[in-house]
């Protein structure tokens, strides 16, 4: 079991508390906490699996992983008071597992034969999306579509470690560094509260609301 | 032709009814409704395979179910006045096709060689997807993710039906024993309102709205 | 490079910025809008193939439509004050893409062998689930579910197109024919607001608002 694999163990507990503190805001029941807790863990693997038809997905192949899911997810329910105020701890495993989901994600889409532009977008699919699918299951617009520097992280730890390997750098050195800069960048973001340019169609433009154009 | 396959196309027309009667409360179209009543009807079987990379899909290989789903969606909105009083009805059947959908959906995912905590898994991806994605499409927060022992009794449908054949039990017999345990479990949950534990964070957090820790 | 591939590069970069002006409302950012716009232009076609098994996905076999469906969303987020003027421009690129998806989707669905009625409704999810995974992603109710003789068009092309190959028409007369009858049926829609029948349960029904029966 490498560094990275642990990482990831941590990274998949991690996000399937946060998704479980999220549906306990829309009242799920347990169940429903564990489903919102497995697919912000599993689902951005899932949904890049499936755009590249790499069969079996990861947690069909390890179904393990899905009582780390769900055990995170339930503990997250009986614990959510004492959670709370471990705010700043979330959001460094988030962090954590942002960037070593993106690595990931970037490995298994080059196994595949995809062109390099595809890797490092299928490493953004693995690292943002599960978040995605999370506010479309609690009925709300996704935050990582509207907020911070956290698919740019995603983007820009891609890019570093496959231009490292493009380079012929050692692998694990890569992924190594890809992590630890990556990790760095989402701290300064969050910090810092950086974030991308938002820009506001509504105040100029006399469209109905709900108007696609 | 099984008895478990007249089951089967019964569900799926109970449940595109049900997801057509939802999509009038959201004004939709003729073109809306079918959709929803098809998703709701044929979208848990549809995610199971495009998890599993079992191709073609159920309804792929036998468009005729298409007739059935499209068919209910569009009787249900000409027919919506008196359906309203035929509730009952639709939970009746609504309970047979979660059953239904869960044995069938064990079954395909057990022929493609998954591990059985996936095999439960998909039973009940089969089973509660459909209605998931109903309320995706309906812009609500699902309700099987707040509310009763719906996919408690999928997955209490899944773990007997999969102990069965695990301990050499006929098939059809096996069958036959989970589809009536659950169904007469999921009439019991509705009969006395039984339902999962609810957390509710919101009581005792002072996060904002939409923050995910 | 054939007419229908120039046809389908010019819809995907007009869907793309569709998809990024309905974002702007949502104050999403400029990664959220690069997001949103790639999949209103490039989701159907994903799920279509997702759907079919029918690897690998067009987008990931050519990245550079990325490029195109990218840049058309910053673009629309820089010039969208001068874009509100062009609605009309906008609605007619969109009908254009409407029509091309459609015919594009059933030669790809055509491909895999599967049953004329799949092959018609893959041409419709080609031309319309791109606009509906939008509005999921804006967490509103999709449009196309609700409104206009939207999807009839794409129904429509694809019955006539593949009603013709059927009789052995050449395909590029074919082509020609079904894109411009879809075309010139999807602008009297427009210029009439022609819709299918709206069925409206709530005035009749005495249900609990988000109750599935």
């Amino acid at each position: 079991m490498t560094l990275l694999h642990i990482i990831y163990l941590i990274a998949i507990t991690a996000e399937a508390a946060t998704g479980a503190l999220m549906g306990m805001r829309r009242r799920f029941d347990l169940f429903g906490l564990a489903v919102v807790g497995t697919v912000t863990a599993l689902g951005g693997g899932s949904i890049r699996d499936m755009i590249l038809g790499h069969y079996p997905l990861g947690w069909v192949a390890h179904p393990e992983y899905l009582l780390f899911t769900i055990g995170a997810a339930v503990c997250a329910a009986l614990l959510a008071r004492r959670l709370q105020s471990l705010k700043s701890a979330f959001l460094i495993l988030d962090a954590m597992g942002l960037v070593a989901f993106t690595v990931i994600g970037c490995d298994i889409a080059a196994t595949t034969g995809a062109h390099v532009a595809v890797v490092v977008l299928m490493g953004m699919v693995t690292g943002v999306f599960g978040g995605l699918l999370r506010d479309v299951l609690c009925n709300q617009v996704p935050l990582v579509l509207q907020r911070d520097l956290y698919a740019t992280v995603s983007l820009a730890t891609g890019v570093l470690y496959v231009g490292m390997l493009h380079f012929d750098v050692d692998r694990d050195l890569a992924t190594a560094i890809a992590i630890g800069a990556g990790f760095a960048f989402r701290l300064i973001a969050i910090r810092y509260a950086l974030g991308l340019p938002v820009f506001d169609a509504a105040t100029h433009s006399g469209g109905e609301e709900g108007d696609p154009v």
